[in-house]
């Protein structure tokens, strides 16, 4: 799948994923009275449009990006519904043939991990059917319980020739209040922060499950864009990693930002932008496309960044 | 609801949690028969297997303990329908009075953050209704990405008077590959392991979230029983936690090792078991049971335990 994500890189020329993360707020009115008149003001109204919101905006950019990123919690928030509709989105993006990278930042222990593991990537036995529960192309997971939540995920990548990305360095404001912190005993300097710790760790779980053709890993990282320093010293710790990053456009992250994120051979990162581009119509800039042109608004904001990396990528 | 947990542990004289963490291996094989025979061998056959397993251990042990946890894994394992047993174990659950835990440890930044807490713990506006998701008591959260990922919850809490449990030990064999790093400049010796300024971080949230009355706040911990010198520590640390202590039995841990998590009081810690509970018919000391008699194993499981508890409490 890895391979998948970078021949699409290279065919769209665009180190882009669309965040999937709708919230009512960006839905247009006229989808949600559509919903509503169906479902009522339910967890399924709001469910539908949120699917409805989303097909729009997959139909508009799927010719333009290689991969998506559905944020789980948006859905989940509307409980089985939403999370229905988050189904339905990872199936109808696989059917466009976009790879589907999952935000579910989801990390446990042994025998609970690999739940998530088989949920998410692979399948269970039940009786003598092998069944796929929610079948994404990656996952996001979150390091703090250490290799034995890592290494039920490691199996099921290297069996369905899968990925996932584990959160190195996050793009939000206090992300550094426990990854920043220098640890003893670590490092040249007899100290380090626990982001690079972890990053070592992305590198080590990384050279043991490679394809078997390419550069890169099943292992990628998380590394916000709101970070391009780290962003440096991870690319290097991490060689064989591709880096997810999140934090371009709303969080703040620009263009100029991101090439540290990407290694010399233009390859090794992906550009992650949500808001950005699912609700472009709400800004100034695209509002003349209005609310029933939020699709076409959608589709502007990717071509507009894909030229913000382009430049950026060009002028290193 | 935290003073409902600690009335309920109280009444039933048992800081006790059970864990409904099914895998089909622990479903006895008349339920999945039945199961399998009214929805096939399928994600909804599995759910509906383990949606009857976990009603039997429920009606079984719902006057003994105060509450359960629902480990969201075992079911998302299975898919839209796995998630569908989930909300019924919530909802039954609830129907039986006992405060439900759900292990969730979700984890993301601002208002991805804020979406996973209303979806399990409050409720989300849809036109002119608020709906709710999950709807349970607590939830387990993951501290790795800093305070802006807990903020969203601490709202929630205070509004819905629910709380959460921050991952501070877990109690794996891996833990300490992050959670024990030693940070520098930290403590008063200059240096402190990780887990303790993720404990000072909870005890800091917590002392901000406190119910009306009572000692202990909204916001509790997961300290590992696997784990007790440090349960020490933390129980200093964060005296108005309340401290979720996972890895009793299965995973090692005894009823001596408890003592250091409780306070003088006899309260401010609940103790889980999943399989030594759930499973109890599958071990030879509660073999005689038999496979239809694996709620009334769990029950004299439950009752074993609350023993092993007690007296180590006595003897302390």
């Amino acid at each position: 799948m890895i391979q998948k994500l970078i021949r699409k890189i290279q065919k769209t020329n665009a180190p882009i994923v669309v965040g999937l993360d709708p919230t009512l707020k960006f839905v247009p009115e006229y989808i949600k009275q559509a919903a509503f008149e169906e479902y009522g003001e339910t967890l399924e109204g709001a469910a539908e449009a949120v699917w409805q919101y989303n097909k729009g905006i997959v139909d508009a950019v799927c010719d333009l990006v290689p991969a998506v990123k559905p944020q789980i919690a948006m859905y989940e928030q509307f409980g089985i519904p939403g999370l229905a509709a988050f189904k339905k989105t990872v199936d109808y993006c696989k059917g466009k043939d976009l790879v589907v990278i999952a935000d579910v930042k989801r990390g446990d222990i042994g025998s609970t991990s690999e739940a998530y593991a088989v949920g998410h990537l692979g399948g269970v036995q039940v009786g003598s059917k092998f069944c796929r529960g929610f079948d994404e192309d990656f996952v996001t997971v979150n390091p703090y319980l250490g290799s034995d939540g890592i290494k039920p995920f490691l199996k099921v990548c290297a069996e369905e020739k899968k990925g996932i990305f584990v959160l190195v360095k996050t793009s939000n404001p206090s992300s550094g209040e426990l990854q920043d912190r220098l640890v003893k005993g670590a490092g040249e300097n007899g100290e380090r922060p626990l982001y690079e710790i972890v990053g070592e760790q992305v590198a080590a779980w990384g050279a043991e499950y490679m394809p078997e053709e390419g550069n890169y890993s099943y292992v990628g990282a998380v590394v916000g864009a709101t970070y391009p320093e780290q962003g440096r010293i991870l690319r290097e710790l991490m060689p064989r990693a591709f880096i997810l990053v999140p934090g371009y456009g709303a969080q703040g992250g620009k263009g100029a930002d991101l090439v540290h994120f990407f290694r010399e051979d233009g390859l090794g990162a992906i550009i992650n932008s949500s808001r950005g581009i699912i609700a472009a119509y709400q800004q100034e800039k695209y509002a003349r496309f209005g609310e029933r042109g939020y699709a076409d608004a959608a589709r502007a904001a990717v071509l507009d960044m894909r030229e913000d990396i382009a430049s950026a990528l060009e002028s290193r």
